[in-house]
């Protein structure tokens, strides 16, 4: 994998900064004759937006995506088709509002990668992130839109079912809930603890990691393969891909720790004339292959770095500083990691898709 | 990354089945000129052979490297030395004791790769698990090995901290003590208590899950890179090819999701002359690209799922029925698991620290 | 290598067609801190531009490049610089002439890749040919001028060498008679009989093919690796990318088939301290690995395809039919690819440059 | 693609010297299911092996292939079977004859590798060239071998067309005459005439160059991509990495030049209901993508360096030498190239329909 590329039949490259002129992505290697429409990705970039709700950065981006290449209409075609050639998806920046980075030029922010990056590369593009800013997954969320496209007889789904200390409870579970309130969180009773939780967190300029889980249905058994190029292997590295991800898990994941053999170990019935599973532990993997069951990945949101407390650091002439990350924020980037996730998942498994209807047929 | 091959300018290439004549690895990239022995590559081998307490498979295998290419000595060489050319590790298999394998043959067993790689490829070696079991680990271990001369200034070093439910307590971590008992224990009251544990569960014919801690410490400032080739993404899916493995996480982990900005960012004051981070809850990983401070992974390794419980399942010929996995197997497959997380991690970093020197000399 | 990307640590990826808003490409892996102006690229854009006299396509581009990402600057930075992030280079298409394409969606152009495409993805993008345009190969002369100041140290140039069935004469070959020609002829004798030549090609709509040669001056010895990644591997498979390119050779080619062992082996010498070839059959590179000469490669180039008589084809549907290619063409596109060629060097040599520091430091 | 590495879906990685205790190919991404034994291997592994008649070096090599992995066989399988697991092809070497390496150990043989060895590793095993023999091509020699099994309609058949400066004659090409002669000659007068002219060549110590050329017949039209991943900058890319090859050309390549538009562009004909092409200047491939006409490459390959002529050279000290390349060696290295490019073609093939299967299904 290069830098700036995910995927291998079907792959995304991914380009820009925070505040230069345009954010984008590359889609290569998708199967011809799908229909594509700007609306088919413009509602999940509408989902990642930010400046939605008081909960999310307040910067301003229409987010509008433009098609740039390989997509053709004419009179014959019944619209926009995919025709093999790169997708070319482009957003312009609009609302890199003019500030004075002087001071995050000086000093490197605790928990962002201003330090890392300049050890590394000796120059960074500080303003409001530069590559190292989310606004990069807004590219992903494009992509993953595509990649939808490819699988279309499976569904992805994410949901936050952690806010700081607060987890959902898993019997409240219910899907049409995550539209209807600003956290995509399946339990309104949940929901509703968290807007007074993430209010006091915003309010005091502190804020607050998340976990976000994110299921595939419909997959169907066999995609995936061993040993490096497992299923759960490569939706571990997409999800730690996302800005911020500190954690990922399949299935039971780490509470798999505790359990014995017998509880972990999904049994199988035939039901139906086909082979069913009685539970889903391992969530639809095994040995790195999909099951037929959903797919199920969770991964962990550190808290957003920056907070209005004023931290300790040191400059980048090497002399202790404070300082106090201004400027607009999430209180918990998590919640707009929803569709990120979802994403990555999508282009994850359009991209073991073709690859496994290379090797297998 | 294809099937069986992980890495981009380091990279190992494994081969062989549990019960064929030989497995391996092939290591290409490897730098030229540096002393390479069996002896630096068989003592890491030994720690995760079977066999070598009751805790582990009763298997018994030499698992004894041989170094077939890209190395080579004459009388003004020193010993002998990587040329650059692939590195050829063998290891012949020596007790594929010879059984009946009708039952595994006809029935998926719960828990294992069976089902899917029979949906997957439509035949499947049986023998001992084949291609999925556990046993393509030690070429791993193997190529660890090598990835480890490359980059000499880094120590790795892995520890079992959870057995089952049971923890250690970080306030017991002593690294001398991990040598001294048959789990990678690192708190010498917690092997005790493990011990017991463990012997309760061996002699029930049960098995429990664990979680393995590695650490890096040496690794400089400015390994690794944004965006899909950030470090802890890779060691994400590193880790995740691991057999049974089901989650991941980078320094506080899953807990950051519930801590606030001001606790989870690691803050930084110059000290000697050098920045030097306060706290290490990002496990040394910032933007994807390592601080200088230890690199921290934690992952967890589900139960075996070969036990002595009968278990339903299905035949390949869609019929309901039970199945007892008998043979040789970890009660706590997780033990194992250890060397060859360090040898990801070292894999990992050999191949992260030649992509930056590319990049940036 | 994936559909749209070429090269490893340092690799583009293009995207566009001919007729869509803008074509361009992702520069990834560029090593950081490198002053790059959209001056840097604008001149050799300029050299593949078309419509510059009359024997190339009339069709009028500005070829303006646009870096929309991956460069920095500030009042410390002495300039835009390289920061290690993706650098995306746009061109817009500015002259896609409206014009009536029903001929060209019909039937197959013979020589053309629409027969092959419809094949391939049953769906084409027929306008101006779509992606299988030569109109891609200006993102390469794009993506090369960023390569070309990876490798400061080394001096890259191209000259056409043959016109349809006329060669220079080697004796005759002045490099700065290459910029006074329109055919980057380095032979003014030469030149002056294409420019008749190729007036009467153009004037009766035919076309001709070409040869082109690329040499790299001041690459150390070292670049370049056994087995499948060997730097004549590499070039030839760069050169035969680039659109009706069906011959490429290193060095003497292949007249060395018919050389003995002791002509075509180059001797070397020690002159002034250090080893010298006293000839250079080789172009360059032995076992994959360039020598410290000159870096030569030739690649032939097939008559432009669409002329002016009409020729035997099918239609979609499976009719005979007769067909002239209208429209706007080079009568020898082998000069366009003049630059195309010098950036695919580039892009190799940075390549490997690269990698080689990578591995061996 | 790595040092090592060839191809992306279906993919050989090959290790070993030409003095080492083996080499061999571990085969990755091969479709499950296909019939495999040592039998389908070793026919081709017999064309390539040395000392076979007195063209060729007089190394007795067995060649025999093992396969240590990837197939399984039960009472059910029908014969043993690919797994879609990697599969490991190992030759040992049984003839690294003992002898006195001093001379090539000091100084750089003319028209080898040896300086450029190590002017990029400083390390070099120089016995029989290391890792820069031709030895390694047995490697892709079993690797091709199962390419073949992959694409079973597609015949691959290659021909010696040109020794030293003779050439056969078109009019005279039956393929029933490539197996009556030492040469893979096609031609039975100019097989009679090389006999001669090449024992004048092996008598006096001296070596020639050669021309082969590889079809494949069957392909069918679509297979390839474009842009960077055309099937003959694959095939370009294959041939070239082939020992002394310098250079390659697809149909009429370096002669298309000197044709016109009308000359060069195969015109197309409905013939039994389907498109036909009147010619095949293009050598079966158009835009990259394959036109389903015979597939035709052609590749030069360089004399022979080591010959019994003193040569020029420079020690590694770095002082002038004569050297004379005595020990066993082929007159015409060429005439082993041939079954080594029909194996490069058919694992680019085989790669090229899993690909094609993969996008598009």
């Amino acid at each position: 994998m290069s830098h700036n590329t995910f995927g291998h039949l079907f792959r995304i490259t991914t380009f820009g900064e925070s505040h230069g002129p345009a954010i984008g992505c590359v889609v290569d290697g998708c199967p011809p004759g799908i229909l594509l429409t700007p609306d088919d990705i413009q509602g999940f970039l509408d989902k990642r937006k930010p400046g939605q709700n008081r909960f999310t950065t307040q910067r301003r981006e229409a987010d509008e995506v433009k098609i740039l290449s390989g997509v053709f209409e004419d009179e014959r075609s019944g619209g926009p088709r995919t025709t093999g050639a790169p997708i070319m998806l482009m957003i312009e920046n609009t609302d890199q509002r003019s500030k004075d980075y002087s001071e995050i030029r000086e000093s490197y922010r605790p928990g962002h990668a201003d330090f890392t990056y300049d050890a590394k590369y000796g120059i960074r593009d500080y303003r409001g992130g530069g590559r190292s800013s989310a606004r990069e997954t807004a590219s992903r969320v494009a992509g993953g839109a595509v990649a939808r496209k490819v699988i279309p007889n499976v569904t992805i789904r994410g949901a936050m079912v952690q806010m700081g200390p607060h987890k959902i409870e898993k019997k409240n579970w219910d899907w049409s809930e995550v539209d209807r309130n600003p956290f995509f969180c399946p339990d309104a009773k949940a929901a509703a603890e968290w807007e007074i939780y993430l209010d006091g967190i915003r309010k005091s300029g502190s804020s607050c990691g998340a976990v976000i889980e994110v299921t595939a249905s419909g997959v169907p058994a066999g995609w995936g393969a061993p040993i490096y190029a497992k299923l759960d292997s490569e939706l571990a590295a997409a999800m730690m891909t996302i800005n911020a991800v500190k954690g990922v898990e399949i299935g039971d994941g780490f509470a798999s720790a505790a359990l014995t053999g017998e509880t972990n170990a999904d049994e199988i019935r035939m039901r139906h004339g086909k082979p069913e599973f009685t539970s889903n532990h391992a969530g639809g993997i095994l040995g790195g292959i999909s099951s037929g069951q959903d797919v199920v990945v969770r991964f962990a949101v550190k808290p957003t770095s920056s907070i209005l407390t004023a931290r300790k650091t040191v400059t980048a002439k090497g002399e202790d500083a404070d300082i106090i990350t201004k400027g607009r924020h999430d209180p918990c980037v998590g919640i707009r990691a929803v569709p990120v996730g979802e994403a990555m998942m999508a282009i994850v498994l359009a991209d073991q898709f073709l690859r496994h209807r290379g090797q297998v047929g």
